[in-house]
């Protein structure tokens, strides 16, 4: 069994730690994609191409489930990812629905709690896939979504804790206190967040997609999730270096070895139609 | 005549717009590589990589010049691109000379003034193209350079004033009060935090490169930079309609209408040499 994962840089490791407390057995390549990072920055049409590449990459490198530890990606580029897969009998699971069921899951009663706050980059919020799943599968609720674009800028500098945080945090989710009785953390660098958003919405339940999303992946594969030689392999587009000396503090543990990979073009089925469309600005 | 700009993204505008307070009359060709932004968490391969993939595409729209108009490619690329360039009969200059110039010029005669702040990307700063400049022509100054890495994500989404911007200045620049006369804003971007940053170093003179490069490339161009229509095109790799609406602040006047440019892979003789430095994580 070997599991491919991929997030544009360091935030996907936490999802990899989550999977790792519940399936310790799989084979696992994990990529980010350092060379095109932030995802969340960029139009829709762009984050399908980089994830397609990706994927495309991963693919030929031998897997049997993919994991897009993204919410990004997965907000714009599931659909297609899930088209392509089937063509190569390739599953291929995302972060959103894991997380909104969570999210669900967590819900209490009161009219403050059937608040729920989306916390994620600009590209996610405006691709609004969490919005529309938790409307459809629970109407009474409320949606607060918050684009935070320089949530990722300050995690990816290990800039977690202190005034600066804490700041930007308040100006983010200050307009969310009493209105909300849970939070998404829509992106997967925010969770090393969760002790100033803890502080900046006293109260609020934080859920986090990376449990929900490894239950998930563990739920998928049953018994095949418990073959394979237990190896992780990293693969970076840039910085390998830089890449294994922080990437511990994601994964909560050493990060021992990285390789650089110079992505490919994609290959059928991963290739994206040709012409983008006319809103590739939106 | 017609000139090439490129930046990672808005940044270069400020460059451009010193450039028509001198020249108005060239035609000028402006690529924000907003697929790729930001270059300067980048590492010196993939920076370089990525400038000499920009100047093939204009070199193919035609120009007689091109500027670097972002301080990590001209750190990292300049001699790459000056060296494809001199191939083509093309003049390439960057923004890391001018600046330096600037700066030199600006120097007054106190211990204090002897001190010379620099303050850019990741890359820039490991690149250390500034600090090498100055020490090498006026070795009786102290170089103290500071990475300040959330200023580009802070500029490109607006937040230029107010207490977010104030406590990032803040955290990165109070080590150099009292010890620099001078300080060079060795990122494009950074123009537009110069409020926040005269608060956060007062009584210290800011020199951005802007001016300085828009002088040279005019003492370049001599008679020649009076020729051209005076048309501005503008191009960019992602986000077009973004880059209309938010480039305007950079520019100091609308921007009137945006490309999306899909960058073809670079054609002799803007390729770069095969593999990786071994060092590719430094």
């Amino acid at each position: 069994m070997r599991i491919g994962i991929f997030d544009s840089g360091l935030g996907g490791l936490t999802v990899l730690a989550a999977l790792r407390r519940l399936l310790p057995a799989p084979d696992v390549l994990y990529l980010g994609d350092t060379a095109r990072i932030p995802y969340g920055t960029r139009s829709a049409y762009t984050v399908v191409r980089y994830a397609l590449r990706v994927a495309s990459y991963l693919d030929d490198q031998g897997i049997d489930l993919l994991v897009v530890a993204c919410n990004t990606a997965t907000t714009h580029a599931l659909p297609a990812l899930q088209a392509a897969g089937a063509r190569r009998g390739l599953p291929v699971v995302g972060v959103v629905e894991p997380g909104v069921e969570a999210a669900l899951a967590a819900l209490g009663a009161s009219p403050t709690d059937r608040g729920v706050g989306v916390l994620g980059t600009v590209s996610t919020i405006e691709g609004a896939a969490y919005q529309r799943a938790l409307t459809e599968r629970a109407p009474g609720v409320r949606v607060h979504a918050v684009a935070c674009p320089l949530f990722v800028p300050l995690v990816e500098e290990g800039w977690t804790d202190g005034p600066v945080p804490e700041a930007v945090a308040d100006a983010y989710v200050a307009g969310l206190r009493n209105r909300i009785g849970t939070a998404i953390l829509g992106c997967t660098h925010y969770p090393l967040l969760r002790p100033v958003l803890a502080r900046a919405l006293p109260g609020v339940t934080l859920v986090d997609s990376a449990e929900a999303t490894a239950a998930a992946v563990a739920a998928r594969l049953g018994e095949a999730g418990h073959g394979g030689a237990g190896r992780t392999t990293f693969f970076a587009t840039d910085n390998p270096d830089r890449f294994r000396e922080v990437g511990g503090r994601f994964l909560g543990a050493p990060v021992a070895a990285v390789d650089w990979v110079d992505l490919p073009e994609a290959r059928d089925p991963w290739r994206t139609a040709g012409t983008p469309p006319a809103g590739i600005g939106g």
